[in-house]
């Protein structure tokens, strides 16, 4: 298993094709539009050497036995998937924000791995060995891997092929003996940066004659014809400044669009070449592990939410006390999407592949909970800080240190610790509410609508009335006519 | 095991000592004050018996490898607590309310088991021995057994040993050399008309100068000296009435008020006297234990609320999907307290004696959620259900079938469905939401603000300040004055 | 004007037609299903003598200049409706509940006042001189007037006279020179114990082919061939009894269905004969009265629950700071529904007859306010009240005096104070809160869904749309395909 | 009245003072940091002569007779005090964020217009002559006024003199024939370098030994040795960008920290110099002015979120229809803080000074409600927007625009529109609700906090317990003893 310098050396070695600003980066582990999501990937690396961490984020190998980073693994029972819920809420423990460069890549191959069994089985392909192999050598060169799934789809009301432009879903334009070629883009994908390669699946299902968007290969970040574009985000020039305005340098997020220009991937590393009818299971299960998963994630971020608005109090000079309902309230918000996480992992079933799928339910229901429950606990860590850290109101670093006049802001910027103290709590305060520390809960994963669809698909409406019926003892059938 | 039909038999042989209305109930089988919530039990004997059922009402006996039913048993690990979830869940599906007198004794003999066993170790009683005898004794007889902890507690500001009455808690009067005797009483206690013991309790943890409170023991329900009243609840005397104003006939709830004389408690079932020390853990995990579960009651209901929702939608001639938001919100509250039942299962611990007990955190956060959320789903019910619903707002049974004006109400009552079923359909819903079907969800188990001075006990605050100091990279220690 | 007495006497003098559980009610005024709504009712007759009260409850009128009660006059200004929205808090702040038997009516006469107004001055017709001449000897005869809208409506899918049964709705059934006949049924009608006479108007917006259903007209509560058949509420069988399992005296509400079989109106009373056009005005005009003033009436029982719940916390031995932050938000929840309901009759206009319509957005946003916070309040008041209230959780007043136990019941009952006073607390809140002192507020004036469509259409999209435009510096018109 | 370059040419006039990112703003109107607050401010003097406006922008003087613009009036009667409210919400429609340079001011202004006003009654003062000489000129001149109130504060735990530094919160540290001199700070002070003039008042109320606190003056936002530091908000170094990543031009906000080294107020200027007694009720009438008229702030920026959420809806290729729920909440979260707001100006009562000051209770709820609603519009307009919109997940202007693969993210940024205007769009909801377009509702005007001591202090607990008592006939006393 690699250090944090190996992997940072490894992402080094790679072909830059990545922009922002209309600039190339040429270092992504020094750049400083990169390096603070490979900082906290990096943090993965360094903590799976620690004896209190090492049980959350490593495991044995089921395909070698060996030990292995468990964003590498397979999950097989319900206890690794609580342990992947564990693991998200460490990371963002650990970073204060995602590290989005793992965590879909794991989900999508586990979705991926139950997909390509099924059609090997049904199909006679082999893609799942292809999968198994190409596992069993990422697995031994420890690699990271992000995943990508969304596409630029265009006018929502439009199925892919109705679109103006086909290609707002990416698709297989070609294929040779060795291999296919594909042309489109996945759009908004986490952590690429930090990815040594970038598992593809589709984003949503299709029917037949939509073939050519039913795609799922993994290819090396630094693919040839792939070029990659870090979308910005709030705040995201204090990126490049010194000092505390940007006060987290031990993690990072980035949102990268990819754009694929006959992209040529060999058949070694594709996992499925339009077999349309296994797009729906696929997405299905990767949205089951996802979101389940995710709350793990908002736990974690409430969890530094709590500390910081409480180390705020405490800075301006009140304890925690004075805000007990408050901070019980961010308490229940963070364990009840972790809860709801670990209970759709309880609840699960094992597919026949050997990887354990959480329940569908519960899973969806936990992600309409990821997307309002930690609104309120921002809005309650914005609350408990006061004005300084609403909207960030307080001078910049420059200013707070400046000869002419810093000395004063220093002295009414203290309360009850120094005034550099309190500016960093502010600060980070900032950077998780309304700053470049806040991720994507409300559509990472699929949008809150899309799993109350789920939600409804998952739940039988005359289930519930035969209940009733049968307690008031209601023999009449109630239909309802078919209006148009 | 014993069948549905000597179930109440065994009831009946009993010695009547429950009053309602100032009068004795001679058979509690058929009375109406009581007949329902025995309806309600004696589907458990019923529903063990058909194969959809029996792996959540029956299990393996630990004790003599015998079938017993679930309620009998010790719970060993977080499978048999997820299947403790999901029977509390059937049975509020299958009698629409609370069947209190057999879970509460539940939780109860598990939590003694392990404070029995805690003590035996420590104090070299043998507190653990009797309670097997008696636990081995009672799956033989497969009786059912009611909990009380409850007690009147008088002026909430004071201790019990400092209130006026120094017997507003239940309490040791007097020790013999074979047993002790009590004096006192438990309030407000669930199915006791249901049950054939009842199993005491502390009600919250006590000091040594308090240990005659120190108390815990199994009793005959008809036990000399013991007088039970039972309390009136919304729409009670409905109970006394035919037709489908009270629409539930195979559920419904009691809960009374023990008033133990100078009771005798023959030695072998004593299991706690005075030992005040472990008053505090042995309320701990019953709460750990019973905060998980109810999440499943809630749910329960819900989903007959769902469905006697859709059904009167239906009824009006809406199809439910002009409700479905509603109705997703419905189920969203109805997955979430079941899935934290399930969630604090999963990681729960296993207890020296072999009892398994859910996390405490999480158990709490379901406690707040289950007196929240079902208000809402309640008020969604309304909501769907229209006017008809919202305060039982249609004409009585005796008015819908009077020979004079009858045939008018029954025309107007009509819709997408019989006038009849109309009715019992707003009938159900008034029951569920503001009638007699209505449980104690707010206090029972607790109240939810005990449950958050829980929470707050259970989170470490100083550990998500560690967090986001690490974050923000602040090195300097703020603390706190401490102000009177 | 009357006082409570004549007022009761006028009721006496009225010939019996109402009919509860299958029986003729001989005397409304002593009689237990209705005497308490009387009492309630009678309490504004006392109350306009006091001083305190005075000028909240009578007002000029702008007929005849003589000092009226306000239910009977026409509401002129911003002023007069806020004052409306005044009274409802006031009574029940007095009664506890819902004086529904006269504001139905006051709205509904101000209502169609601009309806006949604007009939007379397009169709030519007479209709506001005959309610001018209706009024006058209304106000001088200082009578109480109920008001009715709902219609049974039958199948919800299905327009009036596309029912199986087209007397659904109210209708017109024949015209003579002197007056009109009219059949079928108006339901849900509050307070008509307590009526006089019953205000009569359409309960929806009619078309051509449905113009016999548009209707308005005004009876004695008395009238030849009406049958009026109480519903029943929860818990409505203590009515019948002594003692404090139902408390209060001097409140109470009554909701009935009136069956009108060939009705005959005479037409000096009727003030809309067919004028379909007129009716969705009418509707409209009475919805965004009612809507504003019902913000009243939740915030008054809100009040109540507040000192139920501060007095129940003392009871208990613990003062009300304890639940500081639950009575806030009650607070916030009264005050919100109150001045919701006073800004839209601060931002309303003057109609050309003269009445003073609120602002209709305001009026209907309040009313979603008026069919959700209630239920937050309620549950808050159950939360501070504890155990014993939650469900009614205490044995019943022949119970707590009876000879044989009563005394115990006694000792157990008390705590800060007498076992009596707590008793008397606790089922307070029962009634507020899951008894016969629930008011139909959910869809009471209509649905929330109802409201939630007038807002929709109260509010232009796209002023919100250009809004956003012109901040973004967008000139591209984005239309959206209409798709079948 | 002036022009809108008119306005800005006084700006320019205006000595530099004003420093951010360790330079000084040598011209506010064209510096990248506070042009954009000073384009929206100048909007007012635009709007002011439009027809549409006028009403709302301007009224006549009560001094003078003249038409003024409104914000430096006297607030008369409820209907002005409605429409300061409407006034509030309109330039958030027109500018998309807050004025702040002169909403609090004007508030400033009529809250010591009453507390002068007493002064000079009880005390033989003349602040009020002072302040009305400077009123007329302020008039004539057509000066813009911004208000400062927040105080540094240090130690909240601590009263202003035992801080460490007494000078946490502004002082008198000298009185001289002429005038006084300052020392301190005043910070989060919003839209001062739109201002003209900044009115100073005290932050809290203060007792003798703090009456050095107690002081109120106006002073030219240049004067002598002040020193303003402009505070950075999320994002803001795109305002130095070109492109459309910045999406708005004609609005912005500022918060400044105004650093008081010996500044001498000659005392024409000063409104308060040490009546420590006045200070209480000067603040609680700045509250509830304030507190009301915010409603009308976080109305209008919902308006415009609802606009851009409906856009991107478009944009996206679905219909608003779609989201009709969502919309519908964030419309009755707009019509709830603006007709609250509403209602505390109907509710109000006239000062003996003329002034009218919005009822207390009314006010504060709506803080409450301004702290908490604009919240969940923010997340529903997230949720519409999609994926692209929440973190701001699209690439920057100059990317979009890159020769190289700019052309491949146009294509795939269009859906029902061009990808600028999809662009413009998803940056104008990435400012409004994680950008520099978000305002401080949450803590501006004081914090919710304050907001329920205060809605506590303006309720009588007993009130409502008497109502309870009354109601159930209980006529027991029941007193809490005093604990420590």
């Amino acid at each position: 298993m690699k250090t944090s310098n190996e992997y940072k050396e490894s992402l080094r070695r790679m072909k830059p094709n990545i922009y922002k600003f209309g600039e190339l980066i040429k270092d992504v582990t020094t750049h400083p539009s990169t390096r603070r999501t490979i900082n906290g990937h990096a943090q993965i690396f360094d903590a799976a050497l620690e004896p209190e961490y090492e049980n959350i984020l490593t495991t044995k190998s089921s395909l070698t036995g060996k030990k292995i980073i468990r964003y590498l693994s397979l999950i097989a029972n319900a206890e690794d998937m609580i342990v992947n819920v564990r693991m998200k809420r460490l990371m963002f423990n650990l970073t204060g924000t995602c590290t989005g460069g793992r965590c879909v890549g794991f989900n999508a191959l586990n979705a991926m791995w139950t997909t390509t069994f099924d059609m090997d089985k049904n199909l006679e392909t082999n893609y799942n060995d292809r999968m198994k192999k190409w596992l069993i050598d990422a697995q031994n060169r420890d690699i990271t891997i992000s995943g990508a799934l969304t596409d630029p789809k265009g006018d929502r009301s439009k199925s892919p092929i109705k679109q103006k432009d086909p290609e707002m879903n990416l698709n297989i334009v070609e294929e040779t003996k060795n291999g296919i070629v594909v042309n489109g883009a996945k759009v908004m994908i986490c952590g690429v940066a930090a990815a040594n390669e970038i598992f593809i699946m589709p984003g949503t299902s299709y029917n037949e004659d939509e073939k050519n968007y039913a795609v799922s290969f993994v290819v090396p970040r630094d693919i040839e014809n792939l070029t990659i574009v870090e979308t910005r985000h709030p705040s995201d020039i204090r990126d490049q400044e010194k000092g505390f305005d940007n006060p987290v340098d031990i993690g990072g997020i980035t949102q990268a669009y990819l754009l694929f220009e006959n992209v040529f991937i060999p058949k070694e590393r594709v996992f499925m070449n339009k077999e349309f009818n296994y797009t729906k299971k696929a997405v299905i299960n990767f949205i089951a592990l996802y979101r389940a998963a995710i709350g793990g994630c908002v736990a974690g971020q409430g969890d530094v939410m709590i500390g910081a608005a409480a180390l705020m109090a405490r800075a301006n000079g009140l304890s925690e006390k004075t805000f007990k309902q408050k901070i019980n309230q961010m308490i229940i918000n963070n364990e009840t999407t972790f809860g709801m996480g670990v209970a759709a992992a309880a609840l699960g079933h094992k597919h026949s592949s050997g990887v354990w799928i959480p329940d569908t339910l519960l899973s969806n229901v936990n992600k309409v909970h990821v997307a309002t429950l930690p609104y309120e606990t921002k809005r309650l860590t914005q609350d408990i800080g006061g004005g300084i850290v609403e909207t960030g109101c307080l001078p910049s670093f420059k200013d707070i240190n400046n000869p002419k006049y810093g000395d004063l802001l220093k002295k009414y910027l203290k309360a009850n610790c120094s005034s550099e103290t309190r500016a960093k709590i502010a600060r980070l305060i900032e950077w998780l509410t309304i700053g470049a520390g806040v991720p994507g809960c409300m559509h990472g994963g699929g949008s809150p609508d899309s799993a109350k669809i789920m939600i409804n698909t998952k739940s039988n409406i005359n289930h519930y009335i035969e209940l009733a019926k049968r307690l008031a003892d209601i023999k009449e059938d109630i239909s309802i006519e078919n209006k148009k």
